[in-house]
């Protein structure tokens, strides 16, 4: 940690900030510069964050050097984390695919959708069962009906299921069907529901909140780390921004970046990402290339009747179309797609 | 709503529009325009919602009319609702304020701020039991004991309680104890909670999350009212930009923008909406004028001792500053605070 | 300026960095902590600024310490500049008001709101010759007589006249008829156009960029104050967030953030920075009581038939309105208006 | 534009809309609700942008419909537009790469980085003469004889020279030497200096404006275009965000998006758009994936001792690995690099 003094500070303001550092069991080392004196602290910072230090007078800001999360670090664990569910490889050189509607519907739905999704090559199928929605007025998904329609449609293809769980009351039930727990981006800062999916041992997709910052997002998956659970993939959804010509802005610059800091394996969704069924394709190949570890992908028979997201679902032909186009990508980067 | 059509669509594309809409029981009204042809469509469009009508070929756009809220809207509900918890009073021309620290720590910690900031002309005592924290390594509240210290400082000084809930398991547990039942910000789509709380009738201040729009702010507090518990606050508390000298940016005219809209009260936490003790006096000066309802603003006996989020805390005497400040404010524009 | 190394940089790394630090005639001061080793800086960063020294092989991060601009900064003149330009004072206690219209439509037009605005407390007149509008087929401003009618409602008022000036070779010619230049947020990084104000002796009004952070506005208004020019005021006006009910989101905490930091005043426009002219008193009153030194607002009188942004402008009743609540909220917060 | 009138909207409301569209000589439709009621408005509703309806009484909102460009929009012209300079190609299933240092900084450095980036398959050589730079003391360019360089470096080396230009009075010079003019993501509503480069007969090169809508990124195109000048290629180069991990956010659905709204070529630069040399080689690899018809990349012999934007420069090795890299892309989405 590093404290920077104001210009004008005063030697009284200085000796308080070292005597509160000493405090706190750190070691001060005093830099006075030409301009500014700053003060380096030897320590770990992570057991101090919100000790006050920057309201004590004279002080202008404090900066954090370590990276405040722990067990997500490259420098924790230095090789790749693999995710397997079933078929699905997550990580190592794998790009997995998860593909399926939105939600749940009926039996001819989802088992239609997962025949037609394997045949095209996904190994993964997603479906929602409990639907988090933005109005009270909308569709709320066939909560267990539909956990019992994706066993089906697993057992008709062998798929791994993935799903969404959206409170720590449902999280035995739906780890009873599925293969992979669906963290949404509207709770990824829900850190009930996070302890109880990490004493789980199913694995886990953790999608970042359209406002988290990637460090929000590191810290989320430790609370899912911390409990246990190390079969834990990250999901790059896309952000909020000004830009409405998208339903997010879907910024792929994080899936290197966070390789670089975290062994976990990195997931996108091109779907919400984009939310218009004509940009999937292109992003999901861009995903690809930038060396995403997996695609989740809505795809649904008919997205016009879909009974939420049809704006950017995927019919079937598409889906094949994009899975083509991925797979050429991903030989071209060394990675095997599926 | 309007659906657009494309430049070039043809007239089976418009034709496959309106049959559409008359699926879904609306009545389609062409208008064939110099370049583009539009298809108003007449009766509540909010019960098609995601009904896919933006995937079908030659459609361009689709842009909703209708305001998504219901119950919370001024339409339904011309006349303001206030508030009201014990002391605290929020609407109606009364700006409660609500003060304290970010979490509780001690007994001797919360009773006297409440003290404190009693005699400063604050109604409601803020205080963090359950602490949602970025990190799992950070102090994550006193829990129990927390709500308990919370109470005994309630009889000691008779101030409303507001203190956050951070599940649905809890509800009942914290709705003992509080006079006001917090939503924070990463809980706003948490729908499982909301729902809990709304089938309490204890009062809520529910804070707009940081990438949440004005109108999924609206809409979650649908989820509250749809439960039929009318006490509801609306919290500005800041949201995520590209501005990186502030926490948050507090964007203000969210206060007339919603207040135009619903009657449900709006208050501002200048203290998270900022990030900077120095910051929040001008701020909540800032939201009176504008016209808010209430402020909820952290305050601590010794701030850079704080267990968490010290350096956006105020002082005992900055407090009692921001006080005088803020009453010749509420005076100026005519409203009364505390 | 703190370099941090990364966890696993090898000594020859630091080695490195420390040789490259001394090669810039800096002073490096390396502290090993426990788990990362820094190299503190100590010399005026600010000329080694894009040196490349987080290119260097084990190098995880560079922090600057010194702010970047020197002249805007209040650590070289402590005390706030007055801006005055004939009747409009702004800083120093004074909040002054410059009102008028989007563009000069014609005589009839600027001298009745001239006199209009200066009845209610206005001592500046905007009104754009040059426009500077998204769209080539929009209306692009009289230019010239744009410029002589502003003067005749000055002739007539006794009003300072603020203008844009969008293009280096016009300055000359709009510094005959203005009182003030204003630079428009498009512009703020116009820099061959901020250095040629810079050499004039006429007042500046420099609006901030909707993306530009506080820091880069700072450094443009130095473009400005290194030519000689030391009469400039800093406008907020609103930035591009997710936002979508208003046209920006106009962050106020900027106001008492920029003056603690700089000693130019700083002015708020509530009509650019909401959009709508309904929510623009209760910003300009929210602008007054966070401390602003002055207030630009749209004011027309007919908004309907304004020639531009009709939708955010006041006409002349909102606008004694709005002069009123301001009036009394400037008292309340010890400073006088116009 | 549809123009939404408000729910408790009086019958002389609807009349005053109704005459006022008449009066702009456009032809209203009013269609009744069950709650709302709507004027559909037919004809070039872009001739009355800002005609005030907005603020007449009971009017809700204001719905335009027609998109704003005109000239640039594929609904005029649906074939690609193929940008040639020297042998530079653009579009049309060409991805053409322009590479180079962000400075000029001598013949030797300029000379040398365009035989390797010509080795390497770049086909265009950047190269900044005249420096737009956030900060006063920041190194501001060669001006004239960075020209004078770039253009030895294309006789050595046949490359296309592509440079900025920041001003109007400067087009005429830097034409003299640029094969393509570039205008700087600061200078994209620069509209003088837009007009300027569109009555040149030189190539252009736009880069979007980081708080720029895709919208304006058009219509600023559109003055260029509305110029005479059909040689215009857009330019994605990262928009502000909250995300501060990279120096932008690079938001890569823009591609295929304005690919289908606009025949004009978009080129992507990832150098800029992460801010991080080590993001450079995924995101160029996303660009073409996503189907960008351009590259431009900052490239420099010795970036640690670059004279700007060290940081995000890559040296040569890393160039000839990223266009290794590309080059395989390319060929599975069926595009040609370089």
């Amino acid at each position: 940690m590093i404290i920077v003094m104001q210009a004008g500070a005063s030697r009284e303001d200085l000796d308080r900030v070292v005597a509160r550092v000493e405090e706190l069991k750190l070691k001060p080392h005093t830099i006075v510069g030409t301009e500014r004196t700053v003060v380096a602290v030897v320590g770990d910072e992570r057991d101090i964050v919100g000790s006050g230090l920057e309201t004590l007078p004279g002080v202008a800001t404090v900066m954090p050097i370590l990276a405040p999360y722990k067990v997500a670090s490259r420098e924790v664990r230095p090789e790749p984390t693999i995710v397997r569910a079933g078929p699905l490889v997550v990580g190592g050189g794998h790009v997995g695919v998860i593909a399926g509607p939105c939600s749940v519907e009926s039996r001819e739905q989802i088992v239609a959708t997962a025949q037609a999704v394997k045949a095209a090559g996904a190994t993964g199928l997603r479906g929602g069962a409990f639907k988090p929605r933005t109005s009270p007025y909308s569709f709320q998904g066939l909560k267990e009906k539909g956990l019992e329609l994706l066993a089906e449609a697993r057992a008709e293809t062998g798929l791994a299921v993935v799903t969404e769980v959206v409170a720590s009351e449902d999280v035995a039930l739906v780890a009873k069907y599925a293969d992979v727990l669906q963290i949404g981006a509207r709770n990824m800062q829900n850190y009930r529901l996070l302890e109880a999916v990490g004493k789980t041992d199913v694995a886990v997709l953790l999608k970042r909140g359209p406002a988290a910052t990637v460090e929000e997002l590191l810290l989320a998956a430790e609370y899912i780390l911390d409990g246990g659970n190390m079969q834990v993939m990250l999901c790059e959804r896309g952000i909020r921004t000004f830009e409405s010509h998208t339903r997010f802005t879907l910024p792929l610059a994080t899936v290197p970046w966070l390789q670089a800091r975290t062994h976990l394996p990195v997931v996108v969704d091109p779907s919400h990402g984009t939310g218009h069924a004509n940009l999937v394709t292109s992003m999901a190949a861009a995903s690809v290339a930038a060396g995403a570890d997996g695609l989740i992908v809505e795809v649904h028979p008919d997205p016009k009747r879909a009974a939420s997201d049809g704006g950017q679902t995927l019919d079937i032909p598409a889906f094949e179309k994009m899975m083509a186009v991925c797979r050429r990508v991903a030989d071209a980067v060394d990675r095997k797609l599926g």
